[in-house]
């Protein structure tokens, strides 16, 4: 299978091309850099740390999709964009990773997912798939009256918002597993006079510094005894590794928008 | 419903006092001490932290079982033994929360409990039996050759065996998880020249100290990423907490040795 | 020493009389609770658990710092404050754990405490007292450009502030040990787009729930590295103790307003 | 100033390159690799995903170190001593982050530093050293009755003994604080009945799994609280940017034996 990735000089676009290289029946098919790059015309999997291939940095997405098998997209919500309409021109696989697309842009894939398979979360690391269905479970188990949940999580000092999009995900997956909605039990943040905790509610707490890549915890306190539940995040490569589980689970799919739940069979 | 508790005078006997008088439905019919302790004839409450009830203090634990409907016992495993031959010839339920019985006295154990219902758990937090649950998941979704299994735990310095009971227990249901024999896998510490870490084996480390009630975390570390279940008892409370929910759950159950996992539902 | 426990019934002060009572050097020599409790009359150490002493608790404060050498008060600030008046009367040492007391409340203090030696500590326990030290130390080695300073707290569901107490005395400490002032550098909490973080700052971040008695930890988040510093309180036991301690320490002292870094030597 | 990194092509030496190459007054002044590697002749920059530089791999250690003014080794026990004699015979700065070295190479490397400043460290992250100083400062305040010292880490799969090099420095740490030798005092694991804990020994817990860089933690477990003292090293980066802090230091030194704790002046 021939998986190209855009952006592929970028931090993340290098563990991409080293993911897809390392990876059994996947080879590097291509990869794009903005025009004006020095990049450009760089050998892909050189300037990725490994031996070089004879595949060349392009700046045309357009022959990238046309060349490969799946496109990997880790870039910008309007870069995506872009890509995912020729994703739908070429009936090209699309593993979307980009973080920070609006609720139009995110109606704009559903259309474009009518052509070609697209696979999108927020969030693509096995682990953190995971820790969505532990926490629906122990919501569920756990009633408010018994349980108080407080989610806490860390990333490093460039990251603009807050809560994290996992975190908020983390969230809804307790809300969900206990029948509310999270934006009715849910308590961003702390400061001065809060008054006692109330039962049912769901806290967050933030942390920002240095270049954490991201350690999330959710936290079920009941009286005498805390279960807790943490991914910690020592790589970017978790996100590489399961875009490319992504990759070539969408081998042979229908066209359709498909999350990690359903690539991992959560 | 009327609960006895078995050495009731000890730091884990008052706590069940304190647990029992503050259950809707559950009242304390009565306690037992040694014979010669200076408590004999006190109150049972008061010398718990609460009000006067007028039960006192007594010695002779049969005439606590044909008092009461259920027996609690936290005491040590010659003195359980003795307390189960007394719940099978007066049917009353026994909730038994002592750690370190033998084999032999587990069989002993099975035959009273053709009399009566005995409840029998090293463990009795709800939140130490659902992370049973919870690791026996992870383990079957993270395969031997993409996540590693490590267990640690942390009890107070007065504790002469390692690893605990429950973390040996999360041990067997991760090891269940991937239909593996614990012994088979288990590496119980480590020093020295141990060579690269073995794939499949789950691995043990142990820490004594202070007064820590315990603390366990399961580790499922990956490639650029961790996932980790941890539990964390800050008081016994939890365990008479347990034992309450249990002696309330076997009100009219036939005889039969049960679980927590049953108590629980899970 | 004669050591005095003002609100002797409650459960800080059933600590504390178990905390005297196992000191060295210490007895218990009265305890008080409100006029109209249950509990006056009754033996003070009897309800706290021990063996009776025969000293009953009392619903006089005046006549309990007439009788000992040191009373320890973890009530409440308008209590707190009839209680440095007495001690300023007799020349009782005062060891006050109290919580909450204003800024009027802890100069009507400074007057008491030219009368009688009086120890004043947010959080008396002597790990608390020894992570401010290490935190200013670390700050003062870890510049702004090299470690992100950040705060996360948990406390139990019934606390009506935040951040806690000992979390802002831990931001003191760091802004101490950097040479700033607190309120120049404290991200109190974070919610929706707060940009990235800047330079310098100081961020909390605060958790509510069961029945946690502490957990702090400050974390210095560099590139590729994070030192934390930890702090758990299992206990009140904790406070207990270091009010005791506090209370052995003033024996002898001249009237003043002392802290526990002077009780610690630290 | 000119540095040059043995093994360049490596892991670790790709991020000496980035290091040295992003550090303010640094340039990558040369780097080897084994003779007959692949990446012999290709840009030193270039293969460490920078822009070229036209610096190229080469495979002869003695022109490297004649061309510059410091050398970074982070190689293998018996490539480190050839290096240290290169350094002295040339008079260069030699930088050491090798790991293993036996104490007859140990005291090697004192006779070259007779000619030339070597640094030498088990561990350059300034994060480290400032715990090891932490650690030290906290065992002499907690007395052996107060406190009971464990330390607990985790490293990557692949790591060969336990406990690690640097869990056994902070071991060091704690014992110099209380002025006991650790090898007196260490319990390097536990597994069985291994009795009560004995006041003042020091414990070690070790756990392997995944791709954990090295995480530390000392736990001050005292009654009802505990103090921890942890690092996280999430990037080797910490020790590249460590070594070229320490190359930058030894400029202009005169010929001698350093570690990092006389580098970053604790």
């Amino acid at each position: 299978m021939k998986i190209g990735i855009v952006g592929c000089a970028g931090r993340m676009g290098r563990m991409l091309v080293n993911e897809t290289a390392k990876t059994k029946g996947c080879e590097v098919g291509g990869g794009t850099d903005l025009p004006g790059s020095p990049f450009i015309g760089k050998d892909v999997t050189l300037i990725a740390g490994l031996e070089e291939s004879g595949v060349v940095v392009g700046d045309d997405p357009k022959a990238l999709f046309e060349a490969v098998d799946a496109v990997i997209d880790f870039t910008a919500p309007a870069a995506t964009m872009k890509h995912a309409k020729l994703a739908a021109e070429t009936g090209t696989i699309l593993v979307i990773g980009t973080t920070g697309l609006s609720n139009d842009q995110k109606d704009e894939l559903k259309v474009a997912a009518q052509k070609a398979p697209i696979i999108f979360a927020p969030n693509m690391s096995v682990g953190v798939n995971l820790a969505f269905a532990l926490v629906e479970k122990v919501a569920s188990v756990l009633d408010k009256d018994v349980a108080d949940i407080e989610i806490v999580e860390m990333h490093h000092k460039h990251k603009v918002d807050a809560p994290s999009g996992t975190a908020l995900g983390l969230g809804e997956a307790a809300a969900k597993g206990r029948g509310v909605n999270l934006d009715d039990v849910a308590v961003r943040s702390r400061d001065g006079h809060t008054g006692a905790r109330e039962d049912g509610t769901i806290g967050f707490a933030t942390l920002r510094g240095g270049d954490v890549v991201g350690d999330h915890t959710v936290v079920f306190a009941c009286e005498g005894e805390r279960i807790e539940i943490t991914h910690k995040a020592s790589s970017r490569e978790v996100f590489a590794k399961g875009a490319v589980r992504a990759a070539k689970w969408a081998e042979g799919k229908a066209p359709g928008l498909y999350s990690m739940r359903e690539v991992l069979g959560l």
